[in-house]
């Protein structure tokens, strides 16, 4: 066992991508990752599982087909699997992602925002 | 579903009990918890999971049998399943839990400290 706290600030340095998550610790079969977004994502869902979203820094929202979430930093949202939903944030602003290991950022709709999944930082 | 934002500040601000989680959110089969630390937990394991710490507010720090991870605001760790550890903060500490529903905070340990499961807040 690796005892050595894991620094989100310094983990979030380490990258620039947007929309590109990493991994930074597993617990059980789920990860946890980082990432950064900016401007708009694509509408997709994840049939199969929910899906954490806690704003670390910045803020972000996230739009539903009848409403939308806005996120700001120290706030945190659960997105019902199979709940199509699209991301966004005008400025860049930091998340922490947790879900199953292997789910694909983009979900059921792939397409070129679709990230290499599994990506440690 | 709730189209509302989680604080977790906002949440914290309603409970003032040491070592008692509150339920804040669910995924899938899996709780978040806040809970706010003061003075030394008790040595306990969960056998079945592991368990994840970070740090909101404040700092804490880990005891296991073979060395100490301290943890400051922004800071997580995964305790690995069945590892024995003993939770301390020498001034309150504010932390976000991650762990599968059922989860008791003594683990197999039990006794006084031992807190009401699925306490929502």
């Amino acid at each position: 066992m690796d005892k050595k706290a894991i620094n989100l600030k310094e983990k979030f340095a380490k990258f620039s991508e947007h929309w590109s998550p990493r991994v930074i610790a597993e617990m059980n079969d789920y990860q946890f990752k980082l990432a950064k977004f900016k401007n708009e994502f694509i509408w997709h869902n994840h049939q199969d599982t929910d899906e954490v979203f806690l704003v670390v820094q910045g803020s972000m929202s996230i739009e539903f087909e009848d409403g939308i979430v806005d996120l700001s930093e120290g706030e945190m949202f659960v997105v019902p699997k199979g709940v199509k939903h699209k991301p966004f944030a005008k400025e860049e602003c930091h998340v922490l992602l947790v879900e199953p290991r292997g789910v694909v950022n983009t979900g059921d709709s792939g397409g070129e925002l679709t990230a290499e999944n599994d990506v440690w930082v």
